[in-house]
């Protein structure tokens, strides 16, 4: 499909513009913010999208029996839908942190897997950290979303449930 | 689909983001001149993509005859896959000028078809003005592309071909 590679275009062209734009920042620490609330917004509109609100609210109201429910709706539902496959892995310790596993994530599989690219990594993860930070907000779940690559282009995404 | 809704987002906060990032330019030239940059790039991408690859250079080579027959590959094909419908009227003078009327463009529906939002057309349609540049330049044809509005959200795409 072009969809995926319509995304992935418009993603690649996101960071490099997000970067360029503010290159005084040394430590990428604010193109790395913008790259995340510009996710957490798309996600939170999506979650309240057509598609979505179809899913969540005429097969069987209420969807979510608990957060466990809910985090298994963004490693299916949503991942399917935005990245074309499943999240690989769920963890979890029950104590509100999440390790979502994806083996083979579609935002790093054109990056090449030396280590030199590694230090990229968190530019190419901040959208998706967004992304899912604005979904599960929209799902009624306040969390921190952060992620880390070991070995490309696998990667995790942990989620902290904020308690309220 | 999601994926709709996907595109739909991130072209919205890559005009928003790129619209505040080049804020001293009152004209807005430079955010229109910046998401039509992007545009360009996407094009290219999504006709070097495996799909539309596939398309071109499996079925029936060599794929296109003449210039009218790449322009309808961009008003069939290429539009379906980016915005979910075909280009509804396609003309031309045969003098290397097309002329593409979408009647209900994508990127538009979600704006209120008030007057007070032509001003903002531009910023909604300079991104698929690059897009479609970007497309026909990686298909051999270097062109000139502006797009108007008159009745929300109905739009025509003006392509210039530029002769070699």
């Amino acid at each position: 499909m072009a969809d995926e590679a319509l995304f992935q275009f418009l993603h690649s062209e996101i960071i490099q513009y997000v970067n360029s734009a503010e290159s005084g920042d040394s430590e990428n620490g604010r193109c790395v913010s913008k790259l995340e609330s510009m996710g957490f917004r798309v996600g939170q509109g999506l979650i309240e999208s057509r598609h979505f609100s179809l899913c969540r609210f005429t097969k069987d109201t209420p969807r979510f029996k608990d957060e466990l429910d809910v985090m298994k709706f963004i490693c299916k539902d949503f991942w399917t839908s935005v990245f074309k496959k499943q999240i690989d892995n769920l963890r979890t310790n029950h104590q509100g942190i999440y390790v979502l596993q994806d083996n083979k994530f579609r935002l790093l599989t054109h990056l090449s897997a030396g280590k030199q690219y590694l230090e990229h990594a968190p530019k190419f993860l901040a959208f998706t950290c967004g992304l899912v930070r604005g979904a599960l907000s929209n799902l009624g779940v306040k969390s921190i979303v952060t992620a880390e690559v070991s070995v490309m282009p696998a990667c995790k995404f942990q989620v902290m449930i904020q308690k309220m």
